[in-house]
């Protein structure tokens, strides 16, 4: 049986400790509002909420499963008891504007919540979740009207949102959606096709749901630069903002899926429904792509989500099973066989579920303060500052999205070893986690889509690897303060070593992506791990520096808390780091070696 | 819907153009009658048998799983009408004894018969397979009257067979183990305990089940010298062979498990059941032990099995999937996106498919004939001999098992990415593979269990890894001739680079270990994943020197047949033998960075 406890002391290290978040929180318009009482006072609600409405229900709801029958979908037990404590919570509106019911609090915060909610129960935290990528949506490109009609119940959590972008024959390449819009007398349009894999699309938690649906319009021009967006309401909204008639959108099937199963997803039908132009006409895909990298941030956070989790609960059973003896010696003598956390191998797995963790959630909440410029510029209409901290988010979101999701497959699977066979049994819940942590690659663009983001469109396009440059500058500035550093040293030199090989490596990809314009594919997903171990490598190795200074010079947290991070750095930098080796040899070879052969000779079957 | 056709090209390159199997043959006393013809006709029966009568029954199988009422197993749809075709074609008796009515042909026809069945429906496969177990006991360790008794049933299929083994808190600690055994008046044992994981424990297949059970006698030695083996069959046989009495061996309950949901997995409960000792009291375990090392090569043949049906099924779909436009510039100008296939990064999970599963393969196949001679060794009842080929194959065994698992999970998951959403949905079955796969590194001893049975005891331990040099130098041998060839040549002296690193590896470890004992499970993993690859890229070797032969002089197959052998090759040794560099920076870091941590540390958790 899975259980959660919120791991508040890491979220605070990183918070308080780390990166400061009270500095960083002072240079937002609305993070005035955060101070240290009332984000710890958050943080707690959070973890309640998290800990006893959503972690209890977890199991059993993936048992359970959703139920459809006549175009409506059921959720199972709990789940309602649960969204309607979130609702009281006004847990929705975080950080959301005052004027449409919410907290405006940072980005950020909502951030974090997501990571506790989604640690303790992720199909659940999908139905509030997808509303997020509505609400943005609406917030950025909206009118008045828009704004004024549908947010205040999105942000309340009376109703909840989706994004439809997906048809069967069109996923990554958008070009290929046929989804019509066509204008009606008054205005509206009218929506016909077919959407699938649409999360949330129909349930029965909220009295409304708010579909953001791309379409094209009659004179729209062929591929992604015909694409427009609506908003295509389940009930029409009438002018006194109550709900009226129902839309022609209905749900026709419910996937079977190996995991998330008590989150429904639905193909909708959409036929001459009632849409809303949001935004400009064939403008849809820019506005999609700003949402993207936040919901890309939110998916990274599945993969922290899982990695906790599966840790979480991986931990006690390597202390309570015992099997044979340590081979160090006699652990417990008293007891049949040593514990298994007394082997090293079965430690190897919890120290990397452990660093993963630790590792990838200071990686999220760095970039969450990108997150939080960026809202903060969405709020200001700047279009200029959007640009900014978009980019500067932009870097990041295919390494978290990509990478953490990864991992955190990973650290499932290290949990099912852990348990041995009763990995396998449903009762133990490890082999849910392994199941739900398996989308995580695959939706929000597969991992493949978020390595040639990253090497494709971030760094080469873009400046022609500046972005590597500039980062890997500001680690060797960090690291140069450390140079000398008895316990800091062989981090910083490590991490020295791998700034300069980063951007070797970056160069050589650009040259030979001249001639050779395939290999950016090629090298991509090598590129796009690389990365990630190299960026995690800097972060422990921060968290380290500021866990020795906190041990000679004391700290909020007890000694041995710090003790543990230093041991977890040099786990990670001995044992884990030596992986970029194997994606940096891999990396440069030409594309031929992957292209070469003739499509009809993978196999001889016939 | 998934698929699944014979590799038969493949197989029979192995066989014919790089294992000289007909020339091995020659050297078995149960080699005559496998010549080329009859061994051709047995592969296509084989083929024929798992693509018609199993292959198609798989998916809906996983969907019904097994019902479970009153102590009674039904198995899902087809599977009896498969087992009775099974029976039918004498399928089960391939290798055993013409005296029990077998056909007596070579261990390793058996051994490919298990991976076109386990292919085309792994779960299914598992039912018969787990007799080969019980078979091979009762064959080594049987008297003349329980030869007579069991093994005609078991080996005409009538009857099926299962090792019972775990229990709730021994696994792989046998040590822990408490089922009793005491002493009847007859010279039978009332066995008393339960068991758990008993694969095929009940079902409906077969009309009785005989268990082989590890049990203590009352005087035993504590521990692992303290177990002896019974048979316990479900129905007791009468002195005229015919079933008698319902033995006292019920099952409790099945297992609801991540997947091989068509697989009974039961809870034995043993009430004082007859049962019979077989060999000698209190050394069961050793009997054991040669069963592992045959059953264990079964599990690294499901590793095998699911990166090929991965495969098979990832191929198509790459080639019908439209998606965005090659980097490399339009491929299907007249389509709206080119097929998947094209884009480098999708051809390399194909080609990681496609080199993991006939390297894999060739690896397999290479110590299948090992397998030959101890079965050979043990028909003879050749103690010499025996140990002496159990020696050669149990250095190949952790590797099979613990290294080709990995790899099956592995190839599983590229085959969802490659789906993309599409990978996640029950009805493309890819989620299936990997749901199915997964079970692989737990049972028959976890991946922890295999790679320190791998450096501890088959290395380390014996002769101070004598094994690895003797291995290498063979290595060694066959690169010296092609030291000088110009397409074999990079291959060569990156084998032998890496020949010379793991024994440097070796001996660096014999060393530390000397003062750190807890390095050996500390590397093991590292170790294990490190050697498998460096195997396999002397397997891709071998297969590339031959295509290359024959490209030059001619051979059975078509060209491009060799051709796509010999990219293969260079894929394996360009993208993915970069892997064991990761491996080997890793692997000799002192075990104290993951054992320093206290156990109290791990988590700040209240």
């Amino acid at each position: 049986m899975l259980t959660y406890k919120a791991p508040l002391r890491d979220i605070k290290f990183l918070m308080n400790e780390v990166l400061d978040y009270q500095g960083h929180y002072q240079t937002l318009d609305n993070g005035k509002n955060a101070d240290a009482e009332t984000v710890d006072m958050i943080l707690q609600g959070f973890a309640d909420f998290a800990e006893t409405m959503l972690a209890p229900v977890y199991q059993a709801a993936d048992e359970e499963g959703c139920h459809f029958k006549d175009g409506e979908v059921t959720t199972p037990k709990g789940f309602k008891e649960a969204y309607q404590a979130f609702m009281e919570g006004g847990w929705q509106g975080i950080s959301y504007p005052e004027e449409f019911g919410g907290m405006n609090l940072p980005m950020s915060l909502n951030l974090i919540k997501s990571e506790m909610m989604g640690t303790a129960n992720w199909p659940w935290s999908m139905y509030p979740g997808l509303s997020i990528g509505a609400v943005n949506t609406i917030l950025q490109y909206g009118d008045e009207d828009q704004k004024n009609t549908y947010l205040p119940k999105l942000i309340s959590g009376e109703w909840s949102g989706t994004m439809c972008l997906t048809e069967s024959q069109a996923g990554t390449d958008l070009n290929q959606m046929k989804t019509r819009a066509t204008p009606n007398d008054d205005g509206s349009y009218a929506i016909t096709g077919t959407k699938i894999f649409i999360s949330a699309g129909e349930h029965d938690l909220t009295d409304n749901i708010v579909h953001i649906v791309l379409a094209r319009l009659p004179d729209a021009p062929a591929g992604t630069k015909g694409i427009s967006l609506f908003i295509v309401p389940k009930f029409l909204v009438n002018a006194d903002g109550e709900m009226g008639e129902r839309n022609a959108v209905t749900c026709g099937s419910i996937e079977h899926k190996m995991g998330i199963s008590s989150s429904a997803t639905c193909v909708l039908n959409f036929d001459s429904a009632t849409g809303y132009l949001i935004g400009e006409p064939n403008k849809g895909l820019k506005a999609m792509f700003t949402y993207m990298n936040t919901a890309r941030i939110g998916t990274g956070i599945q993969g922290l989500s899982h990695m906790e989790l599966a840790f979480q609960n991986s931990l006690p059973y390597a202390k309570e099973r015992r099997s044979m003896r340590a081979l160090s010696g006699t652990k417990e003598p008293d007891q049949a066989g040593d514990a298994i956390i007394h082997h090293a191998d079965v430690r190897r797995m919890l120290l990397i579920q452990k660093a993963f963790c630790e590792g990838g959630r200071s990686m999220t909440y760095h970039s969450a303060r990108y997150a939080d410029h960026l809202a903060n510029a969405v709020a200001r209409g700047d279009e200029d500052a959007i640009k900014k901290w978009d980019d500067n988010l932009g870097f990041y979101t295919p390494i978290l999205k990509g990478f953490l999701t990864e991992l955190g497959i990973e650290c499932a699977k290290h949990g099912q070893q852990i348990y041995g066979g009763h990995g396998y049994i449903k009762e133990t819940g490890m082999e849910l986690i392994a199941r739900d942590a398996r989308i995580a690659t695959l939706y929000e663009g597969t991992t493949g889509v978020q390595a040639l983001d990253l090497l494709g469109r971030k760094v080469l396009l873009n400046g022609a690897g500046k972005i590597v440059r500039d980062y890997t500058a500001g680690i060797m500035k960090w690291c140069s303060e450390y140079a000398l550093d008895k316990e800091m040293r062989q981090y910083v030199w490590a991490l020295t070593k791998l700034c300069a090989e980063w951007n070797m490596l970056t160069a050589r990809l650009l040259i030979a992506a001249r001639k050779d314009r395939e290999i950016v594919s090629a090298a991509s997903d090598d590129y796009l791990m690389y990365s990630g171990y190299v960026m995690m490598a800097y972060h422990w190795a921060r968290m380290a520096a500021v866990a020795f200074d906190k041990m000679k010079n004391g700290g909020e947290q007890p000694y041995e808390f710090y003790l543990a991070k230093t041991q977890t750095a040099e786990f990670y930098f001995e044992k884990i780091l030596p992986r970029s080796d194997a994606h940096a040899n891999a990396m440069t070879t030409p594309s031929e070696v992957m292209t070469k052969m003739d499509i009809e000779h993978f196999a001889f079957l016939d």
